[in-house]
């Protein structure tokens, strides 16, 4: 059973039933009334535990029910989301200059990025509302993600995406059927149309920033790293946890999830968030350093899933770095080309841009002090690197082009070898 | 431990020792004699069995040791490899015309394709000899799955492709870190060149068709099938078990492994296989619906990893399908196509062409009345379909583009709605 109870105003604390809202705080507006997601920790305890969990056999975000905010399990699409990887990788410690560190490989999910965690969620929100279709804005992930978690749960999606949303996220939405809008604009007019389409006909709002369930699917990804690293590292939990940021909810998510499980007694001590944002955009790093509210900047990278100018959860974003004395970095789309290849290589994992921009961070983060060399970093790997090829190819190297003659092959390996 | 004894030549039956021969039979040669794996069966019955599989905690394909041919398990690599979804797809069942259809999501390993079950083995036996390097020929799959273990597993690779390999698998490779040699000629030719680089360098050959240890990996997909079906669908088991075929040696693998849990009690009674191919490259067709040999043929399909017309594993592919009662079927492209968008909609699965193949031959099937309406099939599919994000476009739909402007939507969800 779950032990939701209901929804409270990030901004002014008002509290709702479930039943009295859909999305934001009516009072507060869109912009600032977000809502969280309250559950009756105490009563929870006798069904989430260590003992409980140990003999558990979901082995996907299902596993947390009583966390999470589902009244009828028949809802669950059949998709197999979370319960990812978690690989210990020595050789990515050594050359990002830390004591261990550990990645959690979320492009393994269905759809191949991490926000399967949330359109998981969305759907079952969806057909718990009865809804007669569902709806997002997204240049990328999340509409993949939604595309293919409608299509399991049997409920049609239309997806708005800006003009320039790259081939294959588009492809993958078209292929699981979603009716997909390219909008001649920004991201930013995208999203208006979406929330206007949404309001005028009724769609159900998959919204992440605006629709307090969703980012319970991302906190998932905070249980299962607990959940990991008390059998992989009994007794210790790493010193920072590390995530990129777009719209700031992922990372919100992350937050919203750790602080949960140490109420419940699984974690003694909160780990450190490290946010990590693309020197071409950075908002979040701006307002933090400079103590200062958001002012929307322009959104110049080509890890295309953080590259949002104008964060639609900012007041969530930044309380996951403040409330866990943790720190904002930004990184160079250089830097993050690097990171490409050095995690496929050191530890066998092929991320997109921003999936590997939180490798890129904890390197700029050690250097400039904010992390410590004796300190242990878990750093969560968002999106298949399949997702976006191109910044692959760029990030790669070349092949060696041969006639079919082993003559050409020796000279080609013996020149490898002396150089 | 492992329950591995030694290895028999498919062609005139002779065994050896693992120690003796490292890939062929030395007296028939590399392309009559194959290799198979022998174990001791009756011994193992005390540690696979489905009373210890229930208690066993790893979810990956290593979860098999006693079954498969590894001597130390501190080689093997971190990369959490199969144990991938089994889903019940009843529209995939309506789709095709058959009684119960469940689709197992291979697209789910590390690289995303099934080939992560071999290139996980091949590596391992790599370290086991102590091998500098390892190696293969291939225009894909096996290759980037390769090139990842061989990351993991932190030896080098050489990979040789075909100067026409498709752009996202040779980027794959290239970020893994290998050696990629592009062959200005066929894959025949780069597989020869391949060969020969093998033997003058002493690398460790990874070509499936030659090195029987690789689909000891491959058979695993068929334990898992086994024991997922018991959980699923208790005292049943798939009439037909379905997937496309290229070398021969994972349709070989499949069956090997279903003749080993038949053999061990788990199943009561062996499905039939359906081996898939493409109508412009069914060389295993052609031989089996003729009853003659192999006739090498024209590689004519846009399923890159089903196009090989001479397949290097002919002896095993055809004994899947004789032993087992079952048949071939090929597709057409059009119909591959087809398959992507349905298997994407119907199941929430994205597969490549050749991993939706299989989904395509079911429907030629039961056409023709190979398998009967009130039979029930599983299909694997082998592939992500991210690999391919070209064929993907070629089958899915369009945007609808439109201004930043409500009007403009209305007028779309309205003549959409009519349509």
């Amino acid at each position: 059973m779950t032990y939701f109870t209901g929804l409270r105003c990030v901004h002014c604390g008002r509290e709702y039933h479930a039943d009295e809202v859909d999305y934001f705080c009516p009072a507060c507006g869109y912009h600032d009334g977000i809502l969280d997601a309250l559950y009756d920790y105490d009563s929870m305890r006798k069904e989430i535990n260590p003992a409980t969990l140990a003999g558990n056999g979901n082995r996907s975000m299902w596993r947390y029910l009583p966390l999470l905010p589902i009244a009828d399990q028949t809802l669950i699409p059949h998709l197999q989301v979370g319960w990812t990887p978690l690989y210990d990788a020595p050789k990515v410690a050594g050359e990002l200059g830390v004591a261990r560190c550990w990645v959690k490989d979320e492009g393994r999910n269905p759809t191949a990025s991490f926000k399967d965690r949330a359109s998981a969620m969305g759907v079952v929100k969806a057909l718990e509302k009865k809804a007669s279709r569902i709806t997002c804005a997204s240049t990328g992930n999340a509409a993949s993600s939604l595309a293919g978690f409608s299509a399991a749960a049997g409920i049609p999606a239309t997806i708005f995406v800006p003009a320039r949303a790259p081939e294959a996220k588009v492809a993958q939405l078209l292929i699981y059927g979603a009716q997909v809008f390219s909008v001649q604009g920004t991201y930013d007019e995208a999203w208006e149309l979406c929330m206007a389409a949404a309001a005028e006909f009724g769609w159900y709002n998959r919204n992440c920033a605006i629709n307090p369930y969703l980012i319970e699917g991302k906190k998932t990804v905070s249980l299962e790293l607990v959940e990991q690293f008390r059998t992989l590292t009994p007794g210790s939990f790493p010193d920072w946890i590390v995530v990129s940021v777009g719209d700031g909810c992922t990372i919100g998510g992350v937050w919203k999830g750790l602080k949960e499980m140490h109420l419940l007694g699984f974690i003694p001590r909160l780990p450190r968030i490290l946010g990590v944002q693309a020197d071409g955009c950075k908002p979040f790093l701006t307002a933090w350093r400079d103590n200062c509210g958001l002012a929307p900047c322009d959104a110049n990278t080509l890890a295309d899933s953080i590259a949002v100018g104008h964060p639609r959860n900012f007041s969530k974003g930044m309380r996951a770095v403040t409330e866990s004395g943790g720190a904002f970095v930004s990184v160079s789309d250089e830097e993050i080309l690097g990171a490409i290849p050095m995690l496929a290589r050191k530890a066998g994992v092929f991320g997109e841009p921003a999936g590997v921009a939180g490798a890129a961070g904890v390197k700029r983060a050690v250097e400039s002090g904010i992390i410590g060399r004796s300190e242990t970093v878990a750093i969560i790997m968002t999106g298949n690197g399949l997702k976006d090829i191109q910044s692959a190819i760029r990030a790669a190297g070349n092949t060696i082009a041969v006639q079919p003659d082993m003559e050409e092959v020796r000279k080609a390996v013996n020149t490898a070898v002396t150089v």
